[in-house]
């Protein structure tokens, strides 16, 4: 997995640096950026790829609700300028620039600035990825800042598609809500891969392997991860719920008491399945010593009745030259037969200890 | 148990869908929905298998109290006419399609929302069965939404048949507590049937193999998942008592300080067989650990015995042309004395260290 | 021990029942319930066995401190006609009748319903008994339920034989505060005996046998059945001291600060004597660790210095026709002095491994 | 360390007393009880060992501070005059007697009563000594009772005895907090005394044996009975410091500030030390399985070596009277080089699983 | 590592002493103490290595802000002259003097206190080395203490010289704000190495060893001395931004609310690796049980296989006269053919266990 390695990387890059600053360094290479917008509102939709990031500027003004979807962060021209449009705080800037913050929400006079992970599976390489996305809510706009292309707001834009939709007839609030909504809800897919790998392994525990213990390493250690997401934001819904601000109106509050509903059982499934992981190691451990067990037993039986056989065997071989049972007619037969007797009594004794 | 997988599908396969957004696509098999309904006050009782649930709108505006009741979710037109009727929010009817929710009170305008869960033991495959329960109540109506048939409230029913009983000179607020107590009521039948399984278990866990391990583990998960479904239940309860609504008469609130109480115990029973289950893994732990130390001193005790005995049986078997003790008279003798002397102290030695 | 089943049976039988329903088939046989009223004020006392309970209907309305006691809860007739004269709620009768309830405070309009543990140490079983004692505390007089005749109140009604004793001057909150007083100290005794048999069990645990275990196992639980009677105890003096009633007076209040802090040093024993008992368990694995690993190291070097000299042995016990060695004069000599040197080798071997 | 003993018995031998009732059965043996009192203001100082108690009552009007310190709890005339001049109340008196209470606080009208445990280092012993210091506060006076001759409180006497001392100039609540903040800075005293045994057992730890692991459990459980003194410490220092009371100045109360971040710092370095000490228990048991492991590899690499051998020297050891390969003349050489061949493979098939 | 008993000695040398009291014998030796002070203000900037304290006093009236930076603590005098001019209470000088406090922020009438751990990855010895850093933060001015020369504040005073710089903007709030931000992000630097080591102990994990295991053991106790600096630290910046207080200006304290937002994730990241950590020794102790395992199973197989073959021949190499089998043509390759099946029958009976 190798994940603690990257918990705090990019801020101790940081250390010293004054705050806001955005530095070119910071960018490896200059990746492209896609950016787009959509503005809508109840009667109209437009949808498109911004080429210049200016050209998105014109619905500032206008009572229609805009949508800036910023993928990728490596161009610091289009935050910078799109900050000075919208007037966003250097401090905000910052963390959208630098990603791995947790999840936060902080209330500027403007605007309202939201950090969470959104989570995909990738199925390819069968793990959890992770990504920052930064929206920052204000007047009429909804501006999003991912850290790479690819997302899963689809749905979303097939819903404002729609001129029926409910979405259509609400404003920047409700579509900041849909967002957190649909990020949410993809975390219910992650758990769902998660449980279904934790019932495939629950069938294998009983026989333990390495291959068992290292899928329980990795499980264990993703739900470690999954939950320093959710916790913060779990805090982070109930204060978009709860606190008084101007971005929220009171008939989206009621769709978020929704979501935060769903942030807690999203941390509960986490908090389960960290305990039945819990139990699967123990039943791992108490296997393996089952299994030592056993091996020891079969060992055990084995040496026990053969090594005092072995041992009268021996003393028949030894080359004295006064034996007297060598030359008796039936030494041979009654040695056998004591041998017999022994290993008789061997295995009663192991069937009385329940090892047989 | 395969429990996990259950945790969270139904939510994952709504990811990104509006909310309060009923699709067919829900609905494996159109099975059959069986409702009815109780209507009653001091003097009048009704009672009515549903065949079209506008039938039981008539008695929205009457005086008496209307226990309507579902069992099962699969036709969609009922919830919808049931909703419009009685103006019931699109998240709430969502939240009832979708079974799944954890435990929640939600307050609007006109009604209190309840979700709960009823446990049931199946005695067959002896297994805790869980069912969510929708439970809306208003003003002079109770509507309970089951995800199958069949259900606890039989007690009630009888209950209500009872001219003279209490509940029939009670309001709606107090049905509503009769069924959430003989909910609550329930989990302690499915306590009782865990501590008789703890109890069996204990008598057996002193001897330990692979059916009880996994005993203790399915019996844990079984802890983890029930923990699961009281601690917020206690909270909807514990709402349901203090906050004041409308809906909730002062009188009723009492009899909610009891069911509070039930909560709370069966939280602390769970946790305390939490506890035992896990003293019993902890002996279970240790007791394969003496047994296993049991196997090796007998391993050890007959190995250490023999295994110088029999090198000393080798010496004298060995062909050397000029080995002086093969030809006295009494060598053979010597010998067996010298191997008898050595077992002896051998048993001497384990005696001293308390192995024998 | 078998505990477990013993929470939540009582409970699980009433399942569906209306509140405040007292059934016959609960008791299972009418065994003989002794009553006994105490009337006192400064300067009179009177003690008598109750034959009917309406005798101590009598002291209600007069100005002295009435103590009614009644030991045993088969006779619902006595529950019932006092219930109606001292106007107790049907809940109220509900949880007197039917024990396990958790310890807790209740308070109606007429009096203060206090449940609590009283515990008993049977020497004979070597076993903590529990019983539920049910206190209704009103003006002027303290009704008290036990399940089973015998209690440990007797220091009680001694002092307040003794004229001169604070309790004849004081009122029945100060019979209350001193009832419950008792209870608790006898907590201590449960605790003296249980860290007793800790010291005891503490000498023996680095010789592990099996009997230890199954002492800790019980001890282990008995901690979690005792630890489940004194965390609530603790909430209900707490609430007896701190908020406001008209049944507990002022000064008596100061007596139950103390109580309150006895209660606190019971729960921290209890957790103090759970923490000793969680490191014994630590060092009852590590010993059976360090005691196996010593069985194991006399095996290894019994069978890694005997078996290749054994092989030696074997090796010229061989009937080749031809080993030249045989017939060389000092070949069992050269022999015997190779095997000395491979077993003074081994020796050194395990010295410096420092298994020997 | 037989400890667990002492936590309960003295409040069991009480059981069912009046509150407030002190016995001479409570006293063995009337051990010699020294007082002492130091009265003293700017200007003026007085020492006097005390024979008779009245003696230091003179001081009681005068503007002086007075500190009267009691060591040794057998006689009790001389708390019960005390108690009489100085009005303490009958609980007071009873807590002060029987020692083995939790610290705490409680203020009465004319008087803080401050329970803590005095700790000190039996060098000989190796043992930690707990001592119950009961602290009484008034207007111009500190009475302090020990349980035992012999304190810590030497420092302060000599800071007193110097005119110029900042404690010469400031009330009886300066004297008070000095005292306790000498009794805090004694548990850091006993910290290091117990830092430096893990320090030394950290060393040892890698080469297990059962004295480590007694030294392990020992200090775990000094561990969990420091844990019980200054956890409730710390609210008792608390409370004086932010409680508003008559007793405590603001100028003093500066100062205890700084004393409750000591005990916070006691707490947490308690807190540290015992995750250090489970660190240390883990890595015991690790250590042992290692050993545990590396002794099965000797064993498994000796045994698997020669028992094949021996196996085949057996075989041409049989007696059989037609063995072709017996009369063979390199027959000899031929198995031995066959042996010597299976012998290099097992060492190769070690190598490969890295037991060698 | 050897942590354990720097926890608590320093103080333990106090016990006793009078608050504020400051002697010469905590100074081990004289070692050179190296301060200097930067003036500075939007225009200015003065820089200079300080020969006599005396030198910075001169700029206490002006309205430039000034900070001090004292580099060591064994030069009393500099701090007692400091302290008079700036008017520091006794009891900070103590705190200042005597290292080792916990985190902690007091507020004084005319400065803020606050105490911080400077944390220093030393890659000669590899091992975090910790340092006590008192700020005390007055009306234009900042007074650093170090106990050893070297810092990490570098950057600062690089951001310092340039004149456009924020930095040279502001007040001596905004400096204290940098120099804790700049601290806090040395966390992260040491996080990262601590993440780095954890990620390069993972890969060696499955494979375990002493080494291993002393390495988890030791970043183990790392975390646990790195959550004692970090828990604290959270609380102090916690204060800084929320108490109102004259020293702190309103812009930034916005600053400040990042610096909070990075002492919560240094903490959750502490956290993660310490879950982290503890699932590798979880892991660890079961690849060493999974290893014995199967040493034991090479044991077993080895012995079970050969053990009964070598009896079979011991019976045959026995010297009776009369042994039938011994004169058969055949004897010897029947024999040999039953050995052999009795080999395999072993093989596939450990096949069918899976033990092979």
């Amino acid at each position: 997995m190798k994940r603690a390695g990257k918990l705090s990387k990019k801020r101790a890059q940081k250390a010293g640096e004054p705050p806001g600053y955005l530095s070119y360094s910071d960018v490896k290479k200059k990746e492209k950026v896609k950016s787009s917008y959509i503005d809508y509102d109840k009667d109209n939709y437009t949808e498109k790829e911004i080429e210049n990031i200016a050209e998105s500027f014109k619905f500032k003004e206008t009572d229609t609700t805009t949508w800036i979807n910023i993928e990728g962060l490596s161009d610091i021209d289009i935050i910078t300028k799109l900050s000075s449009e919208y007037d966003i705080h250097p401090l905000v800037q910052e963390d959208i620039f630098h990603a791995h913050q947790r999840p936060k929400i902080e209330e500027y006079e403007n605007f309202l600035y939201i950090v969470a992970n959104m989570l995909k599976y990738n199925e390819v390489k069968e793990e959890i990825e992770s990504e920052q996305i930064s929206l920052v809510l204000g007047d009429g706009f909804v501006i999003t800042f991912q850290e790479k292309p690819g997302d899963v707001f689809d749905p979303i834009r097939q819903r404002l598609k729609n001129k029926n939709g409910k979405i259509r007839n609400m404003k920047a609030d409700y579509l900041a809500y849909a967002l957190i909504d649909v990020l949410v809800d993809n975390y219910f897919i992650i758990l769902e891969k998660i449980s279904d790998r934790i019932d495939d392994i629950e069938e294998l525990v009983k026989d333990p392997s390495e291959e068992i213990l290292h899928s329980l390493y990795d499980l264990k250690n993703e739900m470690i991860f999954l939950r320093r997401s959710v916790w913060p934001l779990r805090e982070v819904v109930n204060k978009l719920q709860k606190d008084d601000n101007e971005f929220m109106g009171q008939t989206v509050k009621i769709y978020l008491r929704d979501v935060y509903d769903h942030t807690i059982q999203v941390i509960e499934t986490v908090e389960t399945l960290r305990d039945v992981l819990g139990s699967m190691l123990d039943i791992y451990m108490s296997s393996i010593s089952n299994k030592m067990n056993e091996v020891m037993k079969v060992l055990t039986i084995i040496a026990t009745i053969f090594i005092p056989l072995t041992f009268i065997a021996g003393i028949y071989g030894m080359n004295f030259e006064y034996m007297p049972e060598l030359s008796l007619t039936n030494g041979y037969f009654i040695v056998l037969i004591v041998m017999l007797i022994i290993a008789l009594y061997m295995i009663y004794f192991f069937k009385k200890k329940k090892w047989l």
